[in-house]
């Protein structure tokens, strides 16, 4: 590791306060792994950050909202064995759910990231990361002090991105939740509304009202969760929402927002003409790159997102070799495990690329975004998809043959839950007789989703996997119904 | 189809009573697919079987086990995620695990299996199915009388297995149970032994032992449970059967069993001289082929088992193109899933071979025993491997390289339960870069198994694994973690 608070830079002859190959700015999961895929491949690097290292996923998405959803989870599950619901006579410990989140997120203290960041070794620096120029960033901290950093062959940006409002009067002044405070609650409000239909605003709309939220509506502005799925997966988990209790309106928003307390109870007037009273208010409607203050017309580019990158992860648009961007902030997939894996992606392009080596491998090229990424809506049922659904396939004109299947009808499931609701869906590209897309809708079925994921990157055709026998009686048995109805 | 009782057969001269493309004799999973394969490829077919059509699986083995095993999972499960623990302060209703183990049998009523064979449309013949020479067959009813039927094409074996006894002194006149007791038992004994160390014996040692048999005792010969899987396999499973309170004694086994009431007490007197007495005593040591009886003799074969069959299922030894053995009876793989694929594969052969169509298309050729069938063991934790394990790997000369992951490393299986105990390890051919197996091990990973069947079967190179990213947090994520390892 070579950080020189002093020496001048070796290319430029300005002085940097921080002088290494690779800087990036943004301690979130993509930008962690883009600094230890650099060093790991030879380079020196640092990571800027202002907030938590580990960033919103470790502390205000991802991992909480999974240690919240879990419980309900685990309780749906055994409730749906008959002779175990009569085990299920006391009352899940809701401090002692909280409290197991506290920990999942380290109590939002980043210090154990810190310290594996500086175990890279990597240089951890404090502050706003911004765009100075070609290869120079700067640092700086709440008090208006800064560091200079410089970085010999690379930037790479990945600050992810921010809540996005809906200009609704009031709203803002409303002080509504967003994912943040939704995950890091300490006491679910009785009443809450939920502006959105996207994974964020289902997963926490059934969170919280498996923890106290005991009236929560949901207000979507089109006619369906989960818009961007397969149309029968925001089907099933309405009915899920509805028999759990969950009040969900179509069509629903609100036109003015008024809280006249900070901690009193928020109003909502509607579109229809009537109000409704919450004690709180979580939005969820959209996310928007985090690129304000960025500096990114210092390098002659628009200062707004996303970044738009080739399959290096270079951004279009700058002239030479330096800048890149991963996660979020490219736009991309709103993904973690795609941000790291673009990030391992753009790391190792950074590091063949400083060494001369080849920079064209198969490795060096992002293809699964272009695939479809893969997702898991953690909800009861759990919405799990990979590729391309029907729709996108058609549009994209590929030749489309489609197959369903009703996952009640699969003796693994069945076995696993009394009145197991699911779905199946594969999406066939007749041409080459391999996968394009696959969704699963059930209980229990995130981690079946991987299956997919191996079929419809691997591009196994439909003939091989006839081959891959799945076990009896699991819910994977549903691979062989597909395939059966596929015709073979 | 053409059940023809009173013509004479058109290539023979002798006269059947039923007369038919494909006679099939036993009526379990293989049996039933190899009916339906045949049909579907535009073949008569009938099915003989002396017992409940659906066979040991649906009644006796996988269905009801899983449906024991079910509620303990559920429970497990939810204890391990802190603050649901505190919900379940009932007790497991029992007779409502049983009554509904009983639906999942159908009560040992096989009339809607009958009915579905019927309504393919295929023959069904009640009787004990025996050879009396090529092409024919006899179904002996337990009165004596019997129906002969003859085979246009060709004839299946699929009688499966039975459960074989050790030969102990006074162990067969004690009455121990074996799998059809285990699973279909009305009141768990207080005291339980288990002989055997295969996944009968650790499966339904747990699902008894939570359902009622406080003293449970394992007596293993060897010294691994689960011998056949990866060594860690059995540690792990070891681990969580001694911290259930279940007693595993290695290197022990009965020399004697006294059982003087047929209703009382057994006692076994054990090989270093002690003695232990039990309610019950559950024998899981192995099964052998079910050929007795099966005139094997009258078409020139040995009349033991297995039964060797070549790649199209086909008999070797025997004349002519019509005698083929699908499912445990082949010895293969004792798995229903194994026994399905193959009967698929048969059914569909025999159908192309009478039409005079190519029969050696790849859909119409064994692979996946070949390249290591994928098992679920559904005890806690589970058990699922697919492929060759490494000393398999490493004595059939393969390059091996092997990884291994601690599962509850995984930011996916630590949401999934506090305490999380798992592992995994990918067998890679350096030659190819492909997978030669893959072992799962750890609470829930049942249907992640699948995934890796695909990458196995599908021979996915790791380098193309690496672009299937495994969604975050979910226990997939331990395929990053395994290729990571590997060095990409």
């Amino acid at each position: 590791m070579s950080q020189q608070h002093t020496s001048p830079h070796p290319g430029g002859g300005a002085e940097a306060d921080v002088d290494v190959d690779v800087v990036v700015i943004g301690g979130g999961p993509a930008g962690e792994i883009a600094v230890a895929r650099a060093v790991r491949g030879g380079l020196t690097a640092a990571l800027v950050e202002s907030r938590l290292a580990g960033g919103e996923c470790a502390y205000y998405a991802c991992v909480p909202s999974k240690a919240l959803l879990r419980p309900m989870e685990s309780v749906d599950e055994a409730r749906r064995v008959r002779g175990v619901a009569a085990a299920l006579t006391g009352s899940v410990d809701v401090p002692a759910v909280l409290a197991r989140r506290d920990e999942t997120i380290y109590h939002l203290d980043d210090s154990k990231q810190v310290a594996w960041v500086e175990s890279l070794p990597a240089v951890m620096v404090r502050g706003f990361g911004r765009l100075r120029g070609p290869r120079l960033v700067e640092a700086v901290r709440p008090d208006g002090t800064g560091t200079e950093l410089r970085a010999r062959h690379a930037v790479i940006l990945a600050t992810g991105t921010e809540p996005a409002l809906p200009s609704i009067p009031g709203l803002a002044e409303a002080n509504p939740w967003t994912n943040r405070e939704a995950t890091t609650f300490t006491k679910a409000p009785r009443r809450l509304a939920v502006i959105g239909a996207g994974p964020v605003a289902c997963e926490m709309a059934q969170a919280l009202h498996f923890l106290g939220a005991e009236e929560t509506t949901i207000l979507v502005r089109g006619h369906r969760l989960l818009a961007r799925t397969e149309p029968f997966a925001g089907e099933l988990l309405l009915e899920e929402m509805r028999r759990k209790g969950i009040d969900v309106r179509f069509g629903r928003q609100p036109v003015r927002v008024d809280r006249a307390d900070a901690d009193g109870p928020v109003t909502l007037h509607l579109d229809d003409g009537g109000t409704l009273e919450v004690d709180e208010l979580l939005v969820a409607t959209g996310r928007r790159s985090a690129v304000d203050g960025l500096g990114l017309d210092t390098v002659g580019l628009e200062p707004t997102g996303p970044l738009r990158v080739g399959p290096d992860m270079r951004v279009e648009g700058v002239a030479g070799d330096w800048l890149y961007a991963v996660g979020d902030v490219n736009g991309l997939d709103l993904l973690t495990h795609m941000g790291k894996y673009q990030a391992r992606l753009c790391g190792d392009v950074i590091a063949a690329r400083a060494a001369g080596r080849p920079d064209d491998l198969p490795g060096l090229r992002e293809i699964a975004d272009g695939l479809g990424a893969p997702q898991v809506v953690f909800t009861d049922p759990q919405v799990c998809c990979v590729g391309r659904t029907e729709e996108a396939a058609r549009a994209e004109g590929f030749d489309v043959r489609v197959v369903e299947y009703d996952l009640a009808q699969v003796t693994g499931a069945y076995l696993q839950a009394d009145g197991y609701r699911g779905r199946a869906k594969a999406v066939v590209d007749e041409r080459r007789r391999v996968l394009l897309g696959v969704t699963f809708v059930g209980p229990g079925v995130a981690d079946l989703l991987h299956s997919a994921t191996i079929a419809v990157v691997g591009e196994v055709p439909m003939e091989r996997l006839w081959h891959a026998v799945p076990v009896f009686p699991a819910v994977s048995e549903i691979w062989l119904h597909l395939l059966e109805e596929y015709g073979l």
